[in-house]
């Protein structure tokens, strides 16, 4: 299976603009960090949703490519996320994706969303992601 | 706060066609059996997909009561849920939810149902309740 | 495709505990109707929330066999329901499926269901079917 | 209740960086635009589903204020994507919404989202909004 570092690298190579790394990666879980600045904050000081989605959607992807090798066209088909208390402004979010089945042909796992040094979730997301045969 | 032998009493009083019986409540989580029998089950031997939802949803149910009181009148906002395996036709149904936010208005939980005596889930859900004010 | 009357046989042959009647089925949709009596009811006279989803899952099962052939092996990946008002307690219950995408592998629909005689709907649902290769 | 050029006008002081357009609003119901550019795309020349979610969120918050009135505090509490089909590359995203329910507190809603020019949908989007008091 792919280490931690070539998984970085073919987010970095497939997606230039992402802002997400890869903190952990492995045992069908990962943990993906998003710097958070003044282009993903909303009015009121909150983080916008699509850079939650976004982290999500990275982090069951990479958690996916741990367990199965590098996949490049495995794609979302569904993602449903909860929002649960305002983000911190001014602290990075982590994404914690934990694998709840991985079949052949669809995976499907789980990511709780919280603001750096704190415990409490932000959202929690499960997703489902299809894999090509 | 409810005991488990308060909110067992609610349960069987309010719904007295129920099969769930509250195998442990409190901290923000319950475990909830559900006896499997030919009624449950569908043709090939597997257990009814609603069958699962009704469990996890007496799982959230039940979590909330412990958390906030009994509160009859807490219902049902969002319920999704993803099938993953194929439940044991001769074993009953675990539900066990950990609410992941408790607010004034609404809570949100998941519950993870398995097979009585396995660890891995035949299905996962997350759930709304909307609380009355 | 298989006629309505074909899917109806195949549905009391296979589920011969169903209380679902296929009302419609064709051109990627289908309408089921589920009786309601003191079973199907909850404490203050409330359709019970299985039952709903119970409407929903066969109707999109309906609608996709009617749209791919009788494919006993179809099994439901995800369902997510919102419930939206409550549904009168002496109405049928009828749910009503659009399929929005048929691939290869999975299928997706939504289901409006209501209580007969009223277009407000009481939930509204959006499934995803795994199709068998 | 506020025009459809007052809520672009709000929309476009509150969400300054936003690349949504309001293309009609009123009935329970809006259509967004938004452009599509070499920002919005990801490798394989498809567009990243975090715009499709962005586009979905402001449909849904747009009909919610066409009908209650421009109301800054509500807020995404639920956001369940289905990815349905390739989007172009070369052309905007349509978001059109309606709303299914807009009670005191919650409102939910379903978004189809497609690419200009085609009627085939994307993706479809259930959200609900909580609506503060």
């Amino acid at each position: 299976m792919p280490t931690q570092a070539e998984i970085a690298r073919f987010l970095a190579a497939e997606f230039p603009q992402t802002k997400c790394t890869v903190e952990a990666v492995g045992n069908q879980a990962s943990t993906i960090r998003h710097e958070i600045g003044i282009e993903e904050l909303r009015p009121g000081g909150t983080v916008a949703g699509p850079v939650l989605m976004t982290v999500a959607d990275v982090a069951l992807y990479v958690a996916l490519l741990g367990e199965i090798g590098i996949v490049p066209l495995a794609v979302t088909s569904n993602l449903s996320i909860n929002f649960l208390r305002k983000p911190a402004a001014d602290k990075a979010i982590i994404g914690r994706c934990k694998l709840i089945k991985v079949g052949r042909s669809l995976a499907v796992g789980e990511v709780s969303l919280s603001s750096e040094g704190s415990d409490a979730p932000v959202a929690h997301v499960v997703g489902t992601y299809a894999i090509p045969r």
